[in-house]
C-alpha cells in the first residue's frame, strides 16, 4: 500500500529536516543529502539508490517516472510527501525549482570501498574548493566512463546541494571517496596504477606525448594554487596542456575533462 | 600628478554606481562593468584595456602592481579611490574581497568587429544561459588561442559579475560577439569559415573522426536542450563526444575545452 502525505505547513518537521540538508552540519548529523529534478532522481533509481524521503507536488505526480519514485519509496519504507509548488521551491531555495527533490543515504567514501580494477581512469583532487568543480568534474567521469573522483584534504563537502546540482546524477553512477594526501598515496602505491598530474610548471611533459595506462589516476591541483610541489613529485608523469594565451590558466574541471577524454582515446575508449 | 579619493562611507555616490555595476540595467545606462583582483585588472592593462574607475585598499596599495594600475589609471584621466576591506568587501559581494576592483567600459559586441582570420578556432553558444559557463569558455578560448565567444539569440549577459569572474580576465583578451542566430549565419557564410555543431543526435560523427579546417566556428547548445534541430541543419558537420555513462550528457563548457584543445591540436597547435 502507498502512503502519501500532503504536507501544506512550511512548520512541517519532515520538510524542515529537509530543508536542513543544505547545511553541512545537517547532512553529517542526519547521515542525508538531497538530490533535485525528475531527472536525476529516475536516474539514481536505475542505479538502484532509493529515496529515504521523496516530495513533489501534485503536478509533478501526474508524470509515470514520478510514480515509479513513488513506488519504489514506498517499498522500501520510505516516506512521500505531497507538497506546493511554493514549499518546494522554498525547499530548493530555486527560484524555477523542480517539481521532484528527495533525500538520499550518504554513502561511505572511504578509499578502502573503491575498486581500481572497475575503471581505466580515475580522477583525483587535491584541496578542490568549488562544489561545481567537483559536480562538473564528477559528471565528466560519468560521460567517459572514469571511476569517480578522490577527493584530497581540505575539499569541499561532495555532498552539498550545489555539488550534487552540477553532478547532474553522476553521484549516483560514480564513486566518491575522500582522503588525506597521505591515505591517498599510500593506497595507490599498494596496488597498480598510473600517477599522472595536471602541472604548469615542474618536469611536465605535453598531455599528447605521455603514455596513459590504466588503471590512470589523474591529479588535479587546486583552482588557485595547482599541484603543490611534495604532491607533483609523487607523480609517474607530470602533464600539462598547451596555452597560447595570457593567463596561462584553464579551469580545473576543464582541464580533467580534456584529459579524461585525451586519456580514454588512449586507452581505446 | 596622481589624485587619490579617499572612500570611507558607503554613502559615496561613486561607490555606488559601481556597486549598482552588479545590475545588467546599470551596466548598460553606465556603460561600464566591474572586474575584480589584482591579477586581472592587471592582465586588463597589459592587453591596453585602462579602467574608468580603479578602486583599492590601503594595503593592496603597497603591491607594486597596484600602483601600476593607478599610474595608469591617473593618466588616463579616470578615477582612483582609496576605501576601507569593509567597503570593497560590499562593492564586490565577496567573503574574501580581492584588494583591487575596476569599471571598464564594455566593448561593441557586433560582429562586424570579428575579424575571423585573427584566429583559427572560434567558439559560437546559442541560448547560453549560465555565466559561469560563459566566463569558462571565454578562458578556455584564451588557454587555446581561440579567438573568442560568440553568443547567440538569447544568451546570458557576457559582463556579469560571475561572467566577468569566471573568464579571469580573458575578456580583456577574446572578442565577445552577440548576434541572433540568423544574423550570424548570415555572417558566417559572407566568408570563409567552417561551422561544426557539438550535438548528441542526428548524422553526428565522432569528433575524432571530423576534418578540422579553420577558421573554424564550434557550435554549441542550450545547457538543457542541446543544438535546436534548425541551426544544427546549418552545420557543415555535427561531432559527437563518447558517452560511456549513463547520464549521456556533459557540461557545456567542459564539451567545448575538449572540442577546441582537440581542434587545436589537429589544426597544428
Amino acid at each position: 500500500m502507498i502512503r502519501i502525505t500532503d504536507v501544506t505547513s512550511p512548520a512541517n518537521p519532515v520538510l524542515k529536516s529537509l530543508k536542513a540538508l543544505s547545511e553541512k552540519k545537517a547532512r553529517r548529523a542526519q547521515g542525508l543529502f538531497l538530490a533535485e529534478g525528475l531527472r536525476v532522481c529516475t536516474e539514481a533509481l536505475a542505479a538502484g539508490h532509493v529515496p529515504t524521503t521523496l516530495v513533489f507536488t501534485a503536478e509533478a505526480e501526474r508524470h509515470p517516472l514520478t510514480i515509479a519514485l513513488i513506488r519504489a519509496t514506498s517499498a522500501a519504507r520510505g516516506t512521500c510527501l505531497r507538497t506546493t509548488p511554493d514549499l518546494m521551491q522554498r525547499l530548493t531555495g530555486k527560484d524555477n525549482a523542480a517539481g521532484v527533490a528527495a533525500a538520499y543515504e550518504i554513502p561511505g567514501t572511504d578509499l578502502d570501498r573503491i575498486d581500481r580494477r572497475t575503471a581505466k581512469l580515475w580522477l583525483v583532487a587535491e584541496n578542490l574548493k568549488d562544489p561545481g568543480n567537483f559536480g562538473t568534474m564528477l559528471r565528466t567521469c560519468d560521460a567517459t566512463g572514469a571511476g569517480g573522483v578522490i577527493l584530497l584534504d581540505q575539499s569541499c563537502d561532495p555532498f552539498s546541494v550545489e555539488a550534487v546540482r552540477a553532478s547532474m546524477g553522476a553521484l549516483f553512477s560514480r564513486r566518491v571517496a575522500q582522503a588525506t594526501g597521505r591515505e591517498f598515496f599510500q593506497w595507490l602505491r599498494a596496488g597498480e596504477g598510473q600517477l599522472v598530474g595536471a602541472a604548469l610548471a615542474g618536469s611536465t611533459v605535453d598531455y599528447r606525448a605521455h603514455a596513459y595506462a590504466g588503471p590512470c589516476f589523474l591529479l588535479m591541483g587546486n583552482e588557485q594554487a595547482g599541484l603543490p610541489d611534495d604532491y607533483a613529485s609523487q607523480c609517474d608523469a607530470l602533464v600539462k596542456l598547451p596555452m597560447h594565451g595570457s593567463a596561462d590558466s584553464l579551469n580545473v574541471a576543464v582541464c580533467a575533462g580534456v584529459l579524461l577524454y585525451h586519456a580514454l582515446d588512449r586507452l581505446g575508449g
